[in-house]
């Protein structure tokens, strides 16, 4: 096995869901997990630091889809940077729908999970205030802006995984125009 | 010492900020904090889990806060309740301001500290929008008023610490007029 197998991260991830989903989280170990990818404990480490980590996107490919499209975006305010940012997201997590489903599950069973995919949420609110800040806008408005964007994310996303088939897209379009009734007041 | 000593929660929590600020949170002891506010440990561990608890409001007074006053605001849209929480919340931290000031400094010492602060903010979004809720405020506006909220407080909370002696009201009234720009987009 060569030292940076190629899709060793997918083939990791694919191996410990069907694990976590046979025998149950607590019960899994990264030998297990390893073995399953046909891949070494090395290799998993290279990854992930934990065997819970690789259920919160490894590398920062989550919070980097917000981040990259927010950077992206052209001139404008800063909700509608965010906005690209929540659809770009969308795009990325609707065809992965079964396996964002069964993750969800195995979160929603662990308290320690369910905390640490929170924290992981702060996180991304954090980096998409970063993201705006970058961009010039000024404080306060891009810490609430990225804790907005957060709200809409974390709102619609519990939204789509309970619907049966609206597209995550539509979720935040609905959801987006909701949030200009709210904060209306 | 009677079983129900008056004022022990008090007593303990400033017993913990003195001897956290002498000595640092890592080198106190739950044994220490009792000792000092002339308490035992197991009258400690009827107020607290442990001690990094006593530094988040202990038993539930903070998120009490908001959602006393979100359930007993007047009719109107879910903004206004959640603002009622929001000045509630302020109203109580202004008098207390160096005693909070001291208890920031030390939590953001300490990455596990602040992950606790990040779970207690998560709980309080997910307490307004129950609040919210209970009012007959329908999903999915009331997670996106409960966590809309969060991002407000977050936001103004940030402003209040580092300002130099504008009143957490005012900052709070400032934010909600940024964040029907920023929603407005």
């Amino acid at each position: 096995m060569s030292r940076w197998e190629p899709g060793a991260e997918e083939r990791l991830s694919r191996a410990a869901m069907e694990l976590y989903s046979e025998r149950g989280f607590d019960e899994v170990t990264v030998a297990q997990i390893a073995e399953r990818a046909d891949l070494t404990e090395r290799t998993f480490f290279r990854h992930f630091g934990d065997k819970a980590e690789m259920l919160f996107g490894g590398g920062g490919h989550f919070i980097a889809l917000f981040v990259d499209a927010i950077a992206s975006a052209p001139p404008g305010p800063p909700l509608s940077a965010i906005s690209l940012g929540l659809y770009a997201a969308a795009a990325d997590f609707e065809p992965r729908r079964p396996f964002v489903l069964e993750r969800q599950k195995i979160i929603n069973s662990h308290t320690d999970l369910m905390e640490r995919e929170l924290l992981k949420l702060s996180a991304l609110a954090a980096a998409m205030s970063a993201a705006l800040r970058d961009r010039g806008v000024p404080e306060p408005q891009a810490s609430l802006a990225g804790w907005t964007g957060l709200s809409v994310f974390h709102t619609s996303f519990a939204t789509w995984v309970s619907s049966d088939g609206r597209s995550f897209e539509s979720i935040i379009t609905e959801s987006l125009a909701e949030l200009k009734v709210v904060a209306a007041g």
